[in-house]
């Protein structure tokens, strides 16, 4: 099984029993479910002939004889609550699997090889994003060792109880490395509508995330002339609908409200305030820009038509990566030396790559997945697939050697 | 004091000290605050030389003497929590400032008067409506004993601990009364836009409560592109937008989504469902059906063209209540021989005046009040508008004698 697509499957299934909780996937950061994860993999990487070594925070990394910087191909071993199997296991262990065939071939790529498993990328426990590859990659700041999970606990806590060292974390120096590959599930519908097994990804989209907040008057459903309303929820309506118009006209551009909140919240009651999460991706920086200009003077026009006050606050802005151009033409010599179907899309969520391509050189695959399904115990990939991202995977790393 | 505005503004304020809740006024049915100001209410009606008597549930009822069926006047002694002092109250104390006019002239109506304090209007601890005016009225159903409050406590053992007798309360028959008039702060903004002391009400509206759901399919803000989106949020904008629409084309009509709930409700997902309360109002019941069924055409026809589903589910129809055409010329005429501005107005609120009005030609004065806001600690009167609307009822009972 070992080096095979089945492997790959069965090995995430193995891991997706280990849970803090019964009866479904929760596997957050430096949690016993981890450790025994990480266990887990750290036994299969030692099979496969790798020198496994446990980092500050628990990133597990399996590196191939050689000296001088290796290239790195992995994903994170953690999961939201209630989550699938191949959210980040699937990296690591079609990671795993290729390196096997590798070794069983006797092919020795011109560099070492470094499977990573990272041990935080979803930050569901403290709030954050990307503690592993931040860690890995020289970038863990101190001021983080303060964050406070819902338990109370800090994160300083926390990586001294799963065995890390918090000051380890924060003293990590940026590694020298020749690249990095990553494979994940897409977590979108492309690949599927397209009927393409994997795809190659162009850039990652960069975010803007947005509170805003409009502010009318509370007031009786039934006493209040509708004439003498201040609605907030029918200005976030009109919001809303704006935010869909921009992301709707705007190529590659999505743009949502996913978190809409009324004070009051009754039935006969006029709300006097409604608090909205914007979220706007794009794989261009100026087009995200401009849309997001866009909207707030939509929001500003219907605040002011409206009579009621709005607020805007960004609260997450991040620029978009561009994968390496050279890795990329690489990967897609793998796929049409493959015979496989070529697809190249950008990836909407972020993903440890986004840490990486700071370092080196940075790639990713997408493995088409059920229905788009993903943070979902329905997440699904067939077999076939994630065969072709070995295959892919297999070729590109052969083009190392 | 007896007898005078500012009697009427101290005796609110006094009642409005007793409370179930340190620091805010809350006094819902069958609770120990609600049996201190009953007590109150009853040494001030017997000061007054009304004959008292506390019914099954714990109604106030103070009788002037004489035979035959009583004129009623009055309102409710509950609050909904965190209330004013004025909502209620209002009608009671001015009923029985006026009833001490009248015997302080020695003016004795062709009828027997009542000053009723009823024991729940707000139905906030037992979810109901008007229990208080049942229980006077005959109206009160056996099936409401079994209701039970927030602690678990069934209706009836609510009245047993007050006091009162449940199966008296169920056995109640129908009273033999003259009319019914009731004074009540306006809860909303139309008076003192208009700049009028008080206002003579027509009508009170019926209402049409819907719970109405759009179920679209959640997705990952990043990687569901817009064009695969089946949005629950986008819909139900379209559908809060189509409810504001049909109010403001439609005179007289109140048309509000009061309550709107996210499935789920996080920024970086795109919302699967969203439910909404609807709340549709108008004086005459042909208009609001007319509305009701084209905001149901609306959702249809919105969640058709999004490709999500809708679902609607009416959960509260009332007709609406014309007020006595007699009762209303009387109350205009004493307006205006008082030299007060006469204005008309609709009820959007529902009132004790509902149940009353099955029995009896029923009649409402509203009093102009700050900023129209009730059901707040903020809730306000001017001392010279309860002047007038003392005067004003004065009048009106004097035209009985």
């Amino acid at each position: 099984m070992t080096g095979t697509a089945a492997g790959v499957l069965a090995r995430a299934a193995a891991l997706g029993e280990i849970s803090e909780e019964p009866g479904r996937l929760t596997r957050r950061f430096a949690t016993p479910a981890m450790t025994r994860a990480a266990d887990l993999v750290t036994g299969w990487m030692e099979n496969a002939g790798l020198a496994v070594r446990r980092d500050a925070v628990g990133n597990v990394i399996g590196r191939t004889r050689g000296d001088g910087p290796p290239f790195v191909v992995g994903s994170h071993l953690d999961t939201v609550p209630n989550a699938g199997r191949y959210d980040g296991p699937l990296g690591i262990l079609s990671a795993l699997a290729v390196v096997e065939r590798l070794a069983a071939g006797g092919v020795r790529p011109s560099v070492p090889l470094e499977v990573v498993a990272f041990a935080d990328e979803e930050g569901t426990r403290f709030g954050t994003s990307y503690l592993g590859s931040a860690a890995y990659s020289g970038g863990f700041k101190r001021e983080w060792l303060g964050l406070v999970d819902a338990d109370g606990i800090t994160l300083a806590e926390a990586i001294l109880a799963a065995g890390g060292d918090p000051e380890a974390a924060v003293g990590s120096s940026a590694p020298q490395l020749a690249g990095y590959l990553e494979v994940h599930i897409e977590q979108g519908p492309v690949l599927e509508r397209d009927g393409i097994p994997v795809g190659v990804v162009t850039a990652i989209a960069g975010q803007s995330r947005v509170r805003v907040v409009m502010r009318g008057e509370a007031g009786h459903a039934g006493t209040v002339p509708m004439a003498a309303r201040r609605d907030a929820l029918a200005a976030a309506a009109e919001v809303v609908l704006a935010v869909e118009h921009v992301g709707r006209s705007t190529d590659g551009l999505v743009a949502t409200v996913g978190a809409l909140e009324l004070s009051p919240n009754v039935g006969n009651v006029v709300p006097g305030e409604a608090r909205m999460l914007l979220d706007v991706r794009h794989a261009a920086d100026p087009v995200r820009a401009r849309a997001v200009d866009t909207i707030r003077a939509d929001v500003e026009r219907i605040a002011s038509a409206r009579g009621v006050d709005a607020s805007w606050t960004l609260r997450y802005d991040t620029a978009a990566v561009e994968l390496a151009p050279g890795l990329r033409r690489r990967l897609e010599g793998a796929i049409e030396a493959g015979g496989h179907p070529l697809r190249t899309l950008v990836s909407g969520a972020g993903h440890d790559a986004v840490v990486l391509s700071r370092l080196c050189p940075t790639a990713m695959v997408f493995v088409r997945c059920a229905g788009g399904v993903s943070h979902d115990p329905r997440e699904s990939v067939e077999e076939a697939d994630v065969g072709v991202a070995l295959d892919v995977v297999e070729r590109f790393l052969r083009g190392l050697a």
